[in-house]
């Protein structure tokens, strides 16, 4: 089967079933979509093996308690499912999503507590956060004035799906002929952007926001590779100006793990062109993927 | 086919065909989903006719503008769709809700303009937010200290599905034994609950949430009866030992009209029944039902 022409495009589980991503479908009754009652998590497979798939894991499952959301299945059972998408797909660069969503209660019944719970996932083509030459060049980057969601409201260390605000913000910065966008709090500190951590180096200095947004697995990278490296790590608020006007300012994302930024705000950002630290941290970023430390092989051959 | 039994439980349109409520299924991979990148408004229709529909389409129709998205249907086309959704059905009593979702962007593209954006609709049985012995006794509401999110971060004005606020809000309340909950801002403001505006009414004078809350059709109504009946209305903001200590407090929803509230935070409003401004604008919410300026019948037998 694997590989098979009506696979190569992505595979998902839903339902209980493996279908090619174009058939799969969710219950449009789903609290998961009606009320974006749901979490998730996304792993990427890199050269036929997951890489640092305990850390998401461990991640998803404690999204899914914080949300008092039950998958009804062990990280054991997930990485099962998640393999055999990837293995029906053939793909050996992919990019492999695990959902859980509230379901439905009853009907009449609005008490979320009545619902069950639903497992969905997919695999699909590896998704590139910025293409080649954006890679070699750095992204080009603006910082909106929507806020994003404080935590507050949503508790940002649980993934979920509310992304009205970083889509809004994303539609300014494209608009302006930006590539992407950052969000700030509420007191003007930058947060994150759709689908990424943000961090800034200056002196030699790694720095990334502590608060208000998602604990990226990606981010966790970053901070380990730089300690590794021998480089000073803070993690606290970061000024919108302490970003304009940093060494170096990069992404972290499981999009392509460590993307430069060149261009703030339409102001250069260094040289404007990617610096030493974060050529490093991309070099050692693809390195890490080939320890066993931190990957699964996965198994195309059953 | 009216009433036939598959479609009795509701009907909806998704990919442009009509088919049961148990069928209808969206693709996992829109963004409606995966991004919560949607809008939606929600329409009744009581005694086999919609009741206040071009206020619903309107709404509808701005919703989409703020979120940049294109049903690509005009609101008459769409009022075609509700109505044979609801005709299919067979239902004299229905929740007819119209969706707009993002759809999905060419595939390795991230950029929210290049999606092509997706209608959806369903008609089901009349939803009910209190059963009938809340509706007479009066609903038992908590305030939550989660936080709405606030409109720096989403428009509350325009209909969207960010609801884990609401839904977490919810599941406390619900475990303290409260029926349903209020959230409020961040200055401690009472602003809306999961599927519905507050009223509370003081010396009687009938008071609501100013900002940072859906500005509800039904709430709307509830404006229009009161100055109907010679009441004065406040809109402004509205601090949670206000609510608490009012006269009166009442919830204002699709989802069943004006429904009574006897008891915020465990403590009694009023003598702990329903008041008499909230009976006069449950019994002014029904009669209105039956006037042509605001149904619009359904034709069941086309």
């Amino acid at each position: 089967m694997s590989g098979s022409a009506q696979y190569q495009d992505g595979v998902a589980y839903v339902g209980g079933k493996y279908v090619p991503i174009a058939q799969a479908a969710i219950p449009i009754t789903d609290w998961g979509f009606l009320r974006s009652d749901a979490t998730y998590d996304v792993v990427t497979v890199w050269d036929g093996a997951f890489f640092r798939i305990d850390a998401h894991l461990d991640r998803f499952m404690r999204s899914c308690q914080r949300w008092r959301l039950n998958p009804g299945l062990s990280p054991a059972q997930i990485t099962r499912i998640l393999a055999r998408c990837v293995r029906l797909s053939g793909l050996r660069a992919s990019y492999v999503e695990m959902i859980c969503t509230r379901g439905q209660p009853p009907w009449g019944s609005r008490d979320p507590r009545q619902a069950v719970n639903q497992f969905y996932a997919f695999a699909v083509p590896y998704v590139w956060l910025a293409n080649e030459e954006q890679r070699a060049k750095g992204l080009r980057v603006m910082i909106s004035d929507v806020q994003r969601i404080p935590p507050q409201s949503v508790d940002p260390k649980a993934k979920n799906y509310h992304w009205n605000d970083l889509t809004m913000g994303l539609l300014g910065a494209l608009d302006a002929g930006a590539d992407t966008v950052l969000l700030v709090d509420a007191v003007g500190h930058v947060v994150e952007g759709p689908g990424f951590n943000v961090f800034c180096v200056r002196d030699g200095v790694v720095i990334t926001p502590d608060q208000g947004m998602l604990e990226g697995i990606s981010r966790r990278t970053v901070i380990e590779m730089a300690a590794a490296r021998g480089l000073s790590v803070q993690i606290r608020p970061v000024p919108t100006d302490e970003l304009r006007s940093a060494d170096e300012v990069f992404l972290s994302t499981s999009g392509g793990g460590v993307l430069p930024v060149t261009v703030v705000d339409q102001q250069s950002i260094g040289d404007g062109t990617p610096g030493p630290v974060t050529r490093q941290m991309v070099e050692t970023y693809w390195a890490w993927h080939a320890d066993p430390a931190y990957n699964l092989p996965i198994d195309y051959s059953v």
